[in-house]
């Protein structure tokens, strides 16, 4: 069962490296640019378990390791192949 | 205009900080976790452009300046909303 994690910022907390990519694509001429915010894309393969258990092993997982929810949202899609 | 790029090592490039998570969620309990690959989640919003005009410059961008396309491959989604 393979899945794949999204970690972002809370909307309310500033994302300095986003505004740099922002800023360097608006140098780069891409001035239509209005924002831009950083996240992390985390993979994972969790061998042989059901969806369901995919599902309870995410939530885990994101609370407790993945995504420091004073700062950050999480969301995942569970590849059902 | 919204879109989101997704950065991904290619895989034949090592994924030092996902082994490290890997490994971590190992002594977490979650034994059946095979593989762990970390990428990079890029939110834009690029203005009012047109969906063709987006595909041309997100294309230019992700080859430019958000991935390193020797080790980075990558992938993007518009949102047509």
């Amino acid at each position: 069962m393979k899945a794949r994690v999204y970690v972002t910022l809370r909307k309310s907390i500033a994302d300095p490296q986003g505004n740099a990519i922002k800023n360097a694509l608006g140098k780069l001429g891409y001035t239509n640019v209005e924002e831009v915010r950083i996240g992390k894309l985390i993979e994972l393969d969790l061998g042989d378990i059901t969806g369901d258990e995919a599902d309870r092993q995410l939530v885990k997982m994101c609370e407790g390791l993945l995504a420091n929810t004073v700062i950050e949202e999480f969301e995942y899609e569970i590849d059902q192949r």
